[in-house]
């Protein structure tokens, strides 16, 4: 029997960047991107472990300087971008490194209205939702996935539970109308590394939403399902699609003993425990996942 | 010497209630509201602290089902509403109760747009900002405060630093053009108890949001009073106003190492420390704040 | 009518140091001190807020300098000793400076301990609580108030609530035996500036265990007075003590619906709603509290 | 192209459990056991998703349900045992069930001293660290992985690194004396799923901690894999240890603009971004994963 070193990696995480750029006359005119970013590299970096030796070892402080280099080129772009250009970066720039991953959170601002016009440099933070981009590569391949997360939504209505088995421990009754919320976490793998990505997501995160809203609900599942359907049928370069659904449940309160009635018009809404459900949509000529995720 | 009761209060805190109201044909159309509500209770308390003698401790429990009985009641109407009904409830049901504080965050959410339409039913989280109200009742008098907590705003230019004392402990350099990003905390007091809430709310936001965004900052305390200036000279039922912001500190990153300029284009935005700049903007002629904070 | 600048302080929030002092032979022996520091300042702040005139402000980046200097000192001492330096440093240096609070939480660490003996140089965090001071400085007077916060306790039994009022809301049954959980926040008043903080610390803490421990509960009100009480009559030093005592709900799970009985012996632990007890003990002749909070 | 079910489970979170466990004398004497458990299930749930049938969906709340009647046995046991009771189950009962997985987490509480002798029923948590097990079963295999997270340790001395590469992007200067602090999240394979739990993981507990304060540090990697080496040296039983250490950066501070020296006396404690060190020990005769992970 030998100890020997398995899977390892090492990066810099949570590298909190603010890109503002400026354009039109006297650069005026600022936009803002606003992004988390994490890099985690996978190599030769055996020496480091067995005996302290680390001349592989891309320092993460350096892997910081990195983003925030990179950040000053003059377009950014899509956070897909972006991570591409520094997962390849670090792939070819070091022999050691024989994989790289960029994963990428953009915090959504809009402009601030005054007088019925947007204002040109003032912001606000425009959601708890973050969009997600988690770019791999290798010297073989380059792999890519987009994401969203946090984004919380509710139907009051359009979902039932019901036809499930009932054994010793099942105490919950049969409903045909109760809320359905979640925060929904999703993340879609791409069939090649070029897309218009900022209207692929805007397209993905439309469907899932409308899908969610349309579908009447015989199960999460089912919702989950159909959201991720509705996402690879309109969107060819969509391989696959991941999708975690924490079940926020909302119980209709008793207000029976002060004498009144509940149809589904006062909730509590619990924090824990919290059903989660989670679920793959795929087709079946998909390119294979790799290092993807 | 002796040994003595002080202050003292308790009651239930964050019950989190949702409240679905239907209408339209068939009751298919619904509304959301969303709310977390804490009630603290000051009275005749001494026997329960002293002996154990809970005759006057109204249960928490029971403040938790009033807070979900008077949620079925047909119209919810705004938070300072609701809040004034509970406030009153518990002070007049209640002859050991002599002060009843009720403090509601509201989570906004807002329609799933579909095909171009907003969903009857279906809803998103609107934002991370929560809207607020405080009441608080005794049997002398009614104080209403309301606020907004949690709204992050940025300002990628118009805003200086210059003119401050340098110590030996100083090493700050001055800057004409910084910066200034916050998550402002806002909460006006009004002078009376009657208002168009809703109305209220929206102008104070709007006012807050603009001023921010207009007003050209030699310091975070400038453009915080010209924020509650703005407030108090639109709304004259507005008393007081107290607001909070944090300053998220943005950091210009030293590029030269990489042979890069940065004019103010990439930042490191901190998480701590961070300053904290908190002021009141009020009226000579307000009225007595009694208990209202 | 006149709109006013009212009430305004501002200060750095939230600088982490550690500080590591080397004792012994050759300095091989550490300790460690790890401290969360928050400064306050109230003075002559008009001009900033009303011209963003900022002769008299200050700068947060230079209180934060400061806390690293300051923490350079030989002996950083208890931590009030340290956020009385502080505090008196800014009054007296800056004239602008009326008043000066110094907030500091301490995250405590204990040795590791390899074969049996308490290593010189390696922690581990050693609990979640966090040992608080606060200090407030005037060109008058000078406040110290210690606590502690985040203290989490839990008896399984010598707890009850009966007794109290039942209206149309009540649907709480009495009961003779309960968990009580709590997150326990204190914070006391000290009648001077000079004490053994340390010792004094110890024994409040010790009390406050030990009384939550042997009072059997007929309320929360009542071990949070005999807590109190407990710490005022060991200590004369102390002049007032308050506390903060969330209901940490652990209800009893229902098995009956399992053919199980359950005699307090399984609970499911809530989140929230919460109950929250707080409350004030005191002597009828403690010096003014002033400043203090 | 058909679009296709891939890989889905579902199940319910972060059920909050505590045990009373009363013995001795008229049964004064208590233990707690405080547990939060999650589980997730896979098996033949294609109809649920592609058309709401939820025959073979055992709701969550059954799930909740399970967790608590189970909990009410006689002796819960080690987070192992009690894992494994759950995790037979689900697959037991359930032929639509192929493989469920049961995670918890345990919160640690020490007795409350009272005149020097532990409190029968008064506890104190201990501390923000948390036992883990991970424990999956199938139709043919079990798997039981043990851990613990949020185990926050630090040497201040002992630690260096250098000899990195330096690239454009490289401003860090070599050190050859920092601190070196981590939040420890280290889980770790079972060959079988039979031992003496508590005798396990206090065994690999005291291995992690007492390597980390012995074995000079090179580099956060070399850290890692000697103290995962020394937990499968100790233990034949542990076939992979899988190990994630957070670099929690602690910066000296510059005081040279104060005319003060720092000889790694005053650090700033930084929260983003850091440094993120994974990886894995095993042996070469490790039996495979499975479903382990």
């Amino acid at each position: 029997m030998t100890i020997i070193l398995g899977d390892n990696q090492y990066g810099k995480a949570e590298t909190h960047v603010v890109r503002i750029t400026k354009s039109g006359a006297d650069g005026k005119t600022h936009d803002i991107k606003d992004l988390t970013v994490s890099i985690a590299l996978v190599g030769d970096f055996a020496a480091s472990h067995l005996s302290g030796d680390n001349s592989n070892i891309v320092p993460t402080d350096t892997q910081k300087n990195t983003v925030f280099a990179f950040a000053r080129q003059p377009d950014v772009g899509e956070i897909e971008d972006f991570g591409l250009r520094l997962a390849r970066h670090f792939v070819g720039e070091f022999a050691s490194v024989h994989r790289a991953r960029v994963s990428i959170q953009e915090h959504p601002w809009s402009r601030i209205t005054v007088d019925g016009k947007p204002h040109p440099h003032t912001f606000v933070r425009a959601g708890s939702e973050k969009r997600l981009a988690m770019v791999t590569c290798t010297d073989d391949g380059t792999w890519v996935v987009s994401g969203i997360t946090d984004l919380v939504i509710l139907k009051s209505t359009g979902s039932e539970f019901t036809g499930y088995p009932k054994d010793r421990f099942t105490t919950l009754e049969e409903t045909r109308d109760r809320v359905l919320a979640t925060s929904l976490d999703a993340r879609w793998r791409h069939a090649s590394v070029q897309a218009d990505w900022a209207q692929s997501f805007a397209e993905t995160h439309r469907l899932l939403l409308e899908t969610f809203a349309l579908k009447h609900s015989l199960a999460i599942q089912q919702s989950l399902y159909a959201m991720g359907e509705a996402v690879l049928k309109a969107q060819p370069e969509v391989a696959e699609i991941r999708i975690s659904m924490p079940n926020k449940h909302h119980f209709a309160v008793d207000l029976s003993p002060f004498g009144l009635t509940n149809e589904n018009e006062v909730f509590y809404a619990a924090d824990r425990p919290y059903g989660l459900i989670e679920g793959t949509v795929t087709r079946d000529d998909a390119p294979e996942a790799g290092f993807a995720w």
